[in-house]
């Protein structure tokens, strides 16, 4: 299906002298990059933009649309002062099938517009996707568009509206028919898109699709902007986040990928920088000695909070790879394989016995063991989460890093090596027995 | 969908004095019990078997179906030496809607019954699944019924034709009008199944499905039932199997599990024998000494032939569960691992250096990423085996444990850790190339 993105107007309250609100950044893709990006996530691909305002801007910065794997067609609209309404119009002439409007300043999930797009509207009928959490603080109440529903159809809409059960979200599934409803208000003097709704809606052809639990925002202003810049950051967490992940590490590493998304960095390097500090975590045991073992277990600590930062810069710059991931999960075991060896042999030189040497085969067997089992572990966590039960311990590389510090700020390491080896070995048979209860049930 | 089987008829080329050829045992489950399981495959739970020779065997064997987690009702046919055709029309006042007949002692693969099941039948027409493989050997050309196609509908059917381009398999998607074709013929003295087929057939309301490459096989005498066997014991082979799994293993844990099928064990009872041998191999290994560590080696190479056996039984006899799969998994980790420590502990009293620790840590590292990136790996292979590809090395289990037996024989531990740190860390980075192609590709 064809996307529409209406880009024409002028966005008073965000744009700058040099750039039209589109163009905002939001950790180092525009606001209307974003849209591109997210409705590709969805499966679209063909894309018309309808600019006005600065719009060689925009033209510039989006091209064809092959950047991004996508085409992408401009109408230009010189009368973009007029109303969003005429922007929509300008595109009568080339979309002849049903098509999804978009604005250029609403971020959403792409589960929004997977769904949409499995809907089968009649052929004379408009859909509309309304937010119905009256009590969200995503929007301005005053500036929203509200929207009266009755029966799954729209009976009014408009900003001024004083009885309002529903929210514009400025997501449409459209008909051709969009546009003779458009040609009769702007006949009438009204250039919104808002009025050429209440026609349809007059007509009971404008439905409402009512997005559930899905975010979308409406980056209208400054305050508008920070909250869709902290929804973002917050759908970074993961619902396999261990404890000391969601209390610790993810809060950091969050913080870091947030500042590093306006460089053009790679996900890969990053996953090579966070493998670069392991190595060197076990290169400091391997040493050896007070200050020196001190430094691993900085470098493992600062290596687990920096290996979040690779996926999330892959998941804000919608840059995720299949091979990215392998990369991170064979370049993860073989960090932990140099830690565990580096704090073995930092054990040798003080002890020299056989006990050492197992307690590190049995610290590295574990933690191998719990990155083994982790996808089958993590399925039964998520699934858990869906089902919104309570969550489930995770005993996850988070802890086990955590351990190695604190082991080697107390000088320790023996101790760390089999209290590895008891936890993780430990948590690979209570997985055993979780999942052997699980698969019964399922 | 509902399935009728008819297993009315004698079978007089396989029944003995005491059961009927339904009940003829294949690897510990009996015909009738195989298609019933087959079916189940393929999300079929409700069944009718038309009953007529011993029947009494049959409904004392199969039950009410709670036994195989499916739904049986019977259909008692007195009249079953006039032919099957009378079978079918027993049933008649059992189906209304459209149903799967099959006979019972057809064998076939459940894709076929998955694929029929999605096919949506005019509603008076019945379509019969052929094989267009005239050169197939898995059948007597005089045994069988034999087909004309044209345009994908039946012109003849019939043991006689002369000119025939297909097979007739048993498999067939019927509407309730066969049971009209089936009164006319009957009324004209005609018992058989094929000539209410010739009849359907005559008005143009016998539609073919082809089966393609799938198997299937009429079990009608001792030479099929051996061609059976045959196949069967075929099917248990995986495009991921190994170079010494493919040439030896599997040919010996085959052969087990043919034997082993005829009990009642429980697959995962199998696998905690392939374990404990491992743990035995360990041990033998950590005893040290030249005559132990050859029993070691030995013990490894058996546990790693009967690693076969759990999941072919599993599959030979429809027990497969997702935790036997992980359980399977898990203990073959550890299993590796207690190999490889015992290996390294047996050369640690010979030589008592740090490079022999080292280099079992390096090679339990190894043989853990080799597992671990294993299921990433294995979908390219399959995808490969898929496109009919020329299969691709797999560095596996069955190549290690290989590796260790060999080293033990030759009294040379010590090597055998060095060889299997490097060939399972090189594999392990050729993968990350190899994967690294794939998923650009893709």
């Amino acid at each position: 299906m064809e996307v529409l993105i209406i880009a024409a107007g002028r966005g008073s309250r965000l744009n700058n002298r040099f750039s039209p609100k589109p163009l905002i950044p939001i950790f180092g893709l525009c606001l209307i990059e974003r849209i591109i990006l997210r409705a590709k996530s969805a499966g679209i691909t063909k894309f018309k933009i309808v600019v006005g305002y600065k719009g060689d801007r925009i033209v510039e910065k989006i091209g064809t649309g092959d950047r991004y794997g996508v085409h992408v067609n401009y109408i230009f609209n010189s009368e973009w002062e007029k109303g969003n309404g005429v922007s929509v119009y300008k595109a009568k002439g080339f979309l002849k099938e049903n098509f999804i409007l978009l604005m250029s300043d609403h971020l959403f999930d792409d589960s929004i517009l997977r769904k949409l797009q499995q809907i089968e509207p009649e052929s004379d009928c408009c859909i509309l996707c309304v937010d119905r959490r009256l009590n969200s603080d995503h929007f301005n109440i005053d500036d929203i568009t509200k929207v009266w529903v009755e029966n799954n159809k729209v009976k009014e809409i408009g900003k001024g509206l004083d009885r309002f059960n529903a929210i514009d979200t400025g997501i449409f599934l459209c008909s051709p028919v969009i546009f003779n409803a458009l040609e009769e208000s702007i006949s009438k003097g009204k250039y919104s898109l808002s009025a050429a709704n209440q026609i349809l809606s007059n007509r009971g052809k404008l439905k409402t699709y009512d997005i559930g639990d899905n975010f979308w925002i409406d980056v209208d202003d400054r305050e508008t902007l920070q909250k869709a810049k902290k929804i973002l950051l917050e759908q970074l967490k993961k619902p396999t986040d261990g404890p000391i992940s969601k209390s610790f590490n993810r809060k950091i590493s969050v913080m870091i990928s947030s500042k590093l998304s306006r460089l053009n960095i790679n996900p890969n390097h990053l996953t090579l920088i966070s493998f670069f500090l392991a190595v060197l975590s076990g290169l400091f045991f391997f040493l050896g000695g007070y200050p020196k073992i001190v430094i691993g277990g900085f470098m493992a600590q600062l290596s687990s909070i920096l290996d979040g930062c690779d996926g999330e810069i892959a998941r804000l710059k919608f840059k995720q790879s299949k091979f990215g991931e392998y990369l991170d999960r064979v370049l993860d075991r073989y960090a932990d394989a140099l830690i565990i060896l580096g704090m073995t042999i930092a054990c040798v030189y003080k002890m020299e016995t056989i006990w050492v040497w197992l307690a590190g085969f049995l610290a590295l067997t574990g933690s191998f063991m719990i990155s083994y089992t982790a996808m089958q572990y993590d399925e039964f966590l998520i699934s858990k989460a869906f089902n919104k039960k309570k969550a489930s311990f995770r005993m996850g590389r988070d802890i086990r890093l955590l351990i190695v510090f604190i082991g080697a700020v107390l000088n320790q390491l023996f101790a760390t090596l089999i209290i590895l080896s008891i936890v993780t070995n430990v948590e690979c048979i209570r997985r055993l027995f979780v999942l052997r209860h699980e698969y019964k049930l399922s």
